[in-house]
């Protein structure tokens, strides 16, 4: 798994239309735009090599912990991303671990907003300019 | 070479603190914050093996405005950004490339902004949300 994050005073998104993936997530009124303050934006990817790592959305969470300690923020939000350079996994290994790193992480007590999987998106972000505010880690 | 793209109605940045590299850019009035609109955003880092490519700038260059066609826009952010996961080039030849290709794509009729070298800045986007309006590219 990789990731690119971003320190942010807010961020805010808006499903637009649907991707070229075999996976689309259900729109509802709950998913379709959201707005949130002081978080850690996560652009992820899964990859290929982590299809056979079953210690992976643990590490991933140790990762994430070790970041959001530093900054002691507890809002999450996870976009996935395919653009990080990465082999990326299958797409069907990708949503489940999506769904089920944002369970694992709510389970640990962060605010999690996943943006929908397979949609195109409008972004706004307003990102903080201190050291840590930027931070790309690949997991494996 | 890589780069990571936004197309974005709006990009605004203000620089905050000096970071740990070698070369710091000197800030003046000029180049302290800005704002552009309609703007393709790159995040662009150059690499270890850009070093030896005498022909790497045109390569870059050529992939940029294939995307600038496309997208029918000449306003261009680039934004040197070390978390792309490449191995990062020397920072004297980074530093180099960066104003080398800001002036030949000056030179190509567009409107650069280039944030400053070594900065840690605060930075604010809309990005539009298309298909081709996130596009990442490794050059070589």
């Amino acid at each position: 798994m990789r990731f690119l994050s971003f320190h942010v005073d807010m961020f805010n998104y808006k499903v637009t239309k649907k991707g070229r993936s075999a996976i689309i997530e259900e729109i509802t009124e709950e998913n379709r735009e959201n707005l949130v303050k002081e978080a850690l934006v996560l652009f992820m990817s899964f990859e290929k090599s982590d299809e056979i790592d079953p210690n992976l959305l643990e590490k991933s969470i140790v990762e994430i912990k070790k970041i959001t300690n530093q900054l002691k923020i507890s809002n999450l939000v996870i976009v996935p991303f395919a653009h990080l350079f990465g082999q990326l996994s299958s797409i069907e290994y990708a949503f489940k671990s999506f769904k089920k790193i944002e369970s694992l992480l709510t389970l640990k007590g962060y605010s999690v907003l996943r943006l929908p999987f397979g949609w195109f998106n409008e972004l706004e972000m307003k990102a903080k300019g201190h050291p840590l505010s930027r931070i790309s880690r690949i997991i494996q």
